[in-house]
């Protein structure tokens, strides 16, 4: 508030009309001061009437300024509490008022939530504070202290379904600010592509979040049921594959992303300024690790991003994407690699399915799909070459001469026939021919328009591919050469081979290829969480 | 060959000079040929004589022509098996023929070696076969069938001392193509300043292998006992983080390394050509780890590359490393954080002692080095604040005015000091000074010149880097103005807070450090399989 006497003390020294404007503008300001002294008057007796005033409000900014070390629980320990009073952090997710009174809020941390209860107690719980609740935002995070108490009948809203929380504190931890891009009800509804056709009409005004909306606010997005889970079951495959591999006497190693020279494939790839020249991205850790290999480590292992400058827009395709990559020697023959790989990805799949099947579950409720089958016991994986694949596509009606490759379609199509002939989502086909595959691949001992090679198929869509290696410098040269790449380019790496290397093979798994097939989530980004495409550098 | 009759009667209609010509060539071919043909049945002859072709020679490339399934053998069994016939496949370590009748072979899988022995037998080993096996290269790699029997001494040179192998069969399954860069015998010599000195002239002119010339020739360098104890300890930090991360609730993530914006910190950031416009290397997984919280993630972890495009050209610099990651909630205050990071950090020098103590000598014989050291127990880790670390600069002799900062140099003296009085390797220093740390680093809560930031140390160099970060959008806007970043450019990471977020800490460490400051690598080249620097992009 500004001194009016030096206001009166400066005005002396100016004309009559600014004196004039300045008495005006000085009363204005007496007055304003009036008012607020009244407010702040009313504001105190108000907080005198309310005994809850220590009770209820925004906290200070957290910066650390104490450490109380007062014990916090979890929502989902709650049912083992009944009578305690117990603390704890978590978001509002709905809060629901019933006269001026009482307000019922669903409190959640991540995928658990409890029921909790505001209601006006002499000398608890005041109006104020009643009223104060009834305006918290949904998706603020808010300290609670209260009382559990069994609850007479299941709380269906909540996941802690036999108890709730008696509300005796409750303060604003991290408020909201501005609106929400879409509640987490709408962005948890069912993926079906048709609604039930018994939903009535306010059903069907339901709004589904698009996937464009989700990822431009992806933070919001990632907070529903279905998100945790499927980062959860994200960070469940990187451990079960890690694993199956450190107990196979695997070396995790870590290769360079940045690298000197860019041809490795035909795929397109990154350039990057580096300095005063050029870098180009690794498009996958395959000479780095078949370095490892010459350099003796035996069986490696590498989880990290691979880059791929495809401007390719479809809902399999990302710009970065994690590739689960290993090499190992092989003694005798390249189907040891292949059987090694076949059995990580069986104890990745036995490991999804033992320990998260409430991760599994609550993905099914938004995305609908049939558990994911594979073949066990004796008979084992299915395997097929490439030719027995072409027959099953031709036999079924696909024109021989359209199949040199096996173009997606086609992949879905065979993923089909599979299943309904060895009721199984997941299969490999070997011996691919050989102007398919990569430079690096051995060609077949026999036929030299195959190769020493396969790919791994869940539901119809490849998601790892792999072979043996040629470990020959000679032959690595001639192959280079046909397929247009200049062995000096990439010297460092064909001179690896001249030191002596031992046979062998490996392949790459794309990690998000095997989270979006396991769960049918029809969309690679959905797997991802903060996916990259030619369009998509945010968040 | 070619046919006679052919050529002769080609020559019919020629000129006689060329007659004469074609005679001539002709007669030098059919005495080539004459020559070939009493070769072949000298060697025919030879290998008739030769009662042991069958038992070696250079095996046909394995393009996995078969599938025999005999068992193979690793050479660290081999003190279990003697008496046993056995078959592995090994490099030729070195190779010493005495006379024209025994060949001494040492023969080694990774850090294991045996004596294998090669001598002139009746109807097995032929003189043939003995000058083969001689002139067999270093580093090649064979295949080899043979006895174990008991050394009636110890044999020194072969970490299998107590058996050797008599060798029945030996072919080459990949030889050398070229020379080797250096020997592994060079390359693994004692990293020490001075060479003892009793150390007479011959051992004194020993060749020392230049980390330039090895990390050129990286393939060959990595299979010293040292860089194959020194990427198995590399693999085990990281198993140890994610153990230790497992077992206290955090979830794995992975962010993506192309970003839309530049402008997380002051570091230099790559430019990558992004279809037709730009993007970014991460810089650290920064803005993604705090969005996972924004997101209720509670407690996150990644290992992924991170790229700092700094033109330094020092030991401790690189333009691509990897980086250990974390982030969680704090319910009270940010020391619960540093305490995590202490305790997973205690956890892993703990993992690599009481586990990995045969690597960490194998290095050590190297590179010699005093064992690190940590406080454990009651007493806990050292924890000064800036101000404590500077009083201590000072009071050695360093002048106040010159601590704004501690540099490289004073961070060594500081170690240095800290060894002297506590006896630890590993401390920590807490309370940084807010103008020193990025822009989303919390305030102290009472001297707004401080942070809620610190540094971790070990032997005197930072391996760590952490703060509580700001989750208010408010407080977040007015600090990165006033560091210079624009908000706008940040735009999806500042929206994140809007959508409330929890109080949060963490901390993001360097795993080449680590593990180069565990070990006293003295250079953090060697603690990264494929180096990358401003002047190195290869192999």
């Amino acid at each position: 508030m500004a001194d009016p006497q030096k206001q009166l003390d400066a005005s002396s020294a100016t004309s009559k009309n600014e004196e004039k404007k300045r008495e005006k503008a000085l009363r204005k300001e007496m007055k304003a001061a009036e008012t607020a002294a009244k407010q702040a008057l009313a504001a105190q007796q108000a907080a005198a009437d309310d005994y809850a005033v220590p009770f209820y409000g925004s906290l200070p900014l957290n910066q650390s300024q104490s450490r109380p070390r007062l014990s916090r629980v979890e929502i989902d320990s709650l049912s083992a509490r009944s009578g305690e009073t117990v603390t704890f952090r978590a978001r509002v997710q709905t809060s629901r008022a019933q006269g001026n009174k009482m307000v019922f809020l669903n409190l959640r941390q991540r995928t658990h939530s409890v029921q909790a209860l505001v209601t006006v107690t002499p000398e608890k719980v005041s109006k104020q504070m009643v009223k104060w609740v009834a305006g918290l935002a949904d998706e603020s995070i808010v300290l609670v202290q209260g009382t559990v108490k069994t609850s007479p009948e299941p709380i269906k809203s909540a996941s802690v379904q036999d108890v709730e929380v008696l509300v005796s504190q409750i303060h604003l931890i991290s408020g909201i600010d501005g609106r929400l891009p879409f509640s987490l009800e709408d962005a948890s509804r069912p993926d079906t592509e048709e609604l039930p056709s018994e939903a009535d009409a306010e059903v069907r005004q339901f709004n589904r979040v698009l996937l464009d909306t989700r990822l431009n606010n992806r933070v919001v997005d990632l907070r529903t049921n279905t998100n945790l889970a499927i980062f959860t079951l994200q960070s469940a495959i990187g451990h079960l594959f890690r694993q199956y591999l450190h107990g196979h006497g695997f070396t995790e190693i870590h290769s360079p992303k940045l690298q000197g020279a860019a041809t490795e494939s035909g795929a397109s790839v990154f350039k990057v300024n580096y300095f005063k020249g050029n870098a180009f991205l690794a498009q996958s850790p395959q000479l780095a690790k078949q370095m490892a290999i010459a350099a003796d480590f035996e069986r490696v292992y590498e989880i990290g991003p691979v880059f791929r400058a495809e401007d390719s827009n479809t809902p399999r395709h990302m710009t970065e994407f994690m590739g689960l990559d290993l090499e190992m020697t092989i003694e005798e023959h390249y189907h040891e690699a292949m059987e090694l790989l076949d059995g990580l990805l069986i104890s990745v799949f036995r490991g999804l399915r033992e320990t998260y099947h409430r991760e599994i579950a609550a993905v099914a409720a938004q995305f609908p799909a049939d558990g994911f089958k594979w073949r066990e016991g004796p008979e084992g994986t299915l395997k097929l070459t490439f030719r027995q694949a072409i027959d099953m596509l031709v036999e079924d009606g696909v024109p021989r001469e359209s199949l040199d490759d096996i173009n997606t379609e086609n992949e879905k199509r065979l993923g089909r026939l599979v299943k309904a002939k060895y009721d199984t989502d997941y299969f490999i086909i070997d011996k691919f021919p050989l102007e398919l595959r990569p430079f690096y691949t051995m060609p077949d001992p026999e036929d030299p328009t195959l190769s020493n090679s396969y790919d791994f198929f869940m539901r119809g869509e490849e998601i790892l591919s792999g072979a043996q290696r040629i470990h020959n410098p000679a032959l690595l040269v001639e192959k280079m050469r046909s397929k247009g790449v200049d062995p000096d380019s990439m010297k460092t790496y064909v001179d690896a081979f001249r030191m002596g290397c031992a046979p062998h093979g490996g392949g790459g798994i794309g990690l998000e290829r095997v989270l979006m097939l396991f769960l049918k989530l029809n969309n690679i980004r959905r797997a991802s969480m903060f996916p990259r495409d030619p369009k998509r550098l945010e968040p």
